[in-house]
């Protein structure tokens, strides 16, 4: 991996140079909307609804929400990641050859050990070997998929103490020069991440009546490298960044973290959004925790998550993985996030983004899951 | 319904006409590729897999393909439909304004009658009524959306004299002035549905190389409207149009009526591909029939159209219908078609529009279907 130190500054310009440094290589995804969605956002939600939430007995919020949904799981390998993997291997290739040590003519190696398919995608787009360390109960359609972009893959237990170790192992191995690409704890990978978020604010301003702007995005949080990468491609330019999170069994570690004022570093839940089971790393939580950068983080129950699933599949039209049916969890159903969009409308529209982050999940695990 | 005697003529020309005509009504769907797909389409069937089909012991063709998929199951309602029934009721509207009968001033009311929550969405727009005859049998999701847009339901039996028996009673119902918008068998409809195949061609020229075009489409096949308004997009580009149907019970119609000369009028097939029950249509026939502008038109089995399905579910992340899995289906293992493309290669891949035609199916259906 690039030195830390001779990183990028966590700034929007540091964003559209990893945009410059990884365009062609990641697609340019859709973003869809939905009159259905937008009608049921923009209706109060009834009393009954409240019933048993924080809010019961207060009078439902009136928001209007318009909906731009940014689709990564349409991105290679089904998700974001490879916006981030692209990022930080061209980066180390870059950095490598500054200092004379070009890759493709050195005798030892360059070989990328990662935690997704993303990094084995794109290790193999730039010639390089690719090690993707799995837990072993992942599903087989993820499992065949990585090794179907070249990948060697190395099976770990679940929980991320035994993957670590699996990845201390690889990093010792002799004849190589080992490069650790981290999921989301760190700026080249998080930079990548943000790209998403800089290409929205394009795609709002191409589909938005003239004089119509984008106020908000609204993404999920797990390790939160995408989250603080998509708050950074936001700096200076208005537009509000919300985080969302699962509530179960205090997966809500960063909304939780912002609440205490100080991160969360240990959670076990095992949520449905399993790809938000991961706590907030180091890096996007100093980013994430500045409220200048995202103005609030918003939790969900898993029925409220399964609700928002069955409605994307049944009217957007696209696969998405539970972890993904988050933010509209939030925006449908979060009173607290309903109430300050309303405060922040001024009788308009508020045109939001809402970031779709993946979509690999088995069909009958949906079926399952909508039941 | 405009008079058929005064419809424009079954041209290119007339295929722009209508998209200028509906132009704003409907989405731009995005067309979306994946390299998996591409890779899995150039790569040959193996021996066994010929095994059993009409084509074992032969040498399995080579093409190469790369596929671009335009996603009408992205569109309002999550289908194409929507823009035949713009069309025809915004033609019947400029008709009837002309002859100097404005609708909106009229004492007797227009009301649309129709088939499908396209035509629901559309007289809904354009301020008029609409009536909407489907069978009692009609996925529940289906028929809540089509009521969600402001439409009367009106159920029938299964069979379409079931269905015609119900429309016939409404438009004889005195006080109104029965329009009855055809879901496929009028040029107003299958014009204003192969306005995708222009759409198709422009966002070609946008994701293709410079130097590269597109040479073909395949689309399904059910009453043809849209297959034979896409082949009228096509004329004079030089772009080879195909059909796609399933063979299961005689579904495929169309194919089998090219062989005999004479349009195959009954199908009774329950094949999974339930948009593809219907047979052809008398005027998209005479489109169809014409090799000038449809090429050929080929049939899959059952388990090919689940197989694609899955793919497409699982690679793609979105959520088709069956009847939309069928021309990948064609695509990945009909050898006819496939031999036919590998000898209009030159050595160079054949950049193929493929039409998802909709995605209006339940989730729970969805994984029953993939097993």
């Amino acid at each position: 991996m690039a030195d830390i130190s001779t990183c990028p500054s966590l700034t929007r310009t540091s964003v559209q140079e990893a945009a410059h440094r990884i365009k062609g290589k990641v697609h340019r995804t859709p973003v869809l909307s939905s009159s259905y969605v937008d009608s049921i956002a923009s209706s109060p939600q009834t009393t009954a609804a409240l019933k048993g939430t924080p809010w019961e007995g207060q009078k439902p919020s009136r928001p209007r929400i318009h909906i731009l949904f940014k689709c990564e799981n349409l991105q290679k390998i089904g998700a974001f990641k490879p916006r981030g993997a692209f990022n930080a291997m061209l980066r180390y290739l870059e950095e490598q050859k500054a200092q004379g040590n070009d890759s493709t003519r050195q005798e030892i190696p360059v070989r990328f050990i990662s935690h997704s398919s993303g990094g084995s995608l794109a290790a193999k787009e730039l010639g390089c070997p690719a090690h993707v360390v799995m837990p072993s109960i992942s599903m087989p359609a993820k499992i065949a998929a990585t090794k179907g972009y070249g990948a060697t893959v190395h099976f770990s237990g679940p929980t991320p103490p035994e993957r670590l170790a699996v990845v201390d192992r690889l990093m010792s191995e002799p004849g190589y020069r080992n490069v650790f690409i981290p999921p989301y704890d760190h700026p080249d990978t998080l930079l990548g991440q943000g790209t998403l978020g800089l290409e929205l604010q394009e795609q709002a301003v191409e589909l938005l009546p003239d004089n119509r702007r984008l106020h908000g995005i609204i993404a999920p949080c797990g390790g939160g490298g995408m989250l603080s990468g998509v708050a950074l491609s936001c700096q200076g330019t208005g537009i509000k960044v919300f985080g969302a999170e699962p509530s179960f069994e205090g997966a809500d570690d960063c909304r939780r973290g912002l609440l205490a004022g100080h991160r969360v570093k240990q959670v076990r839940s095992l949520t449905i959004a399993d790809g938000l089971r991961t706590p907030v790393g180091e890096i996007p939580w100093k980013i994430i925790s500045n409220p200048d950068n995202v103005q609030g983080v918003f939790s969900v129950t898993e029925d409220q998550i399964r609700s928002a699933l069955e409605i994307v599949l049944q009217r957007m039209k696209i696969v998405i993985e539970p972890s993904s049916a988050v933010p509209l969890a939030v925006v449908l159903y979060n009173e607290d996030f309903r109430r300050l969009i309303e405060t922040q409308c001024d009788d308009n529209t508020f045109n939001l983004g809402l970031v779709i982050s993946g979509g690999n999940v088995d069909v009958r695990k949906l079926a399952e899951l909508v039941g």
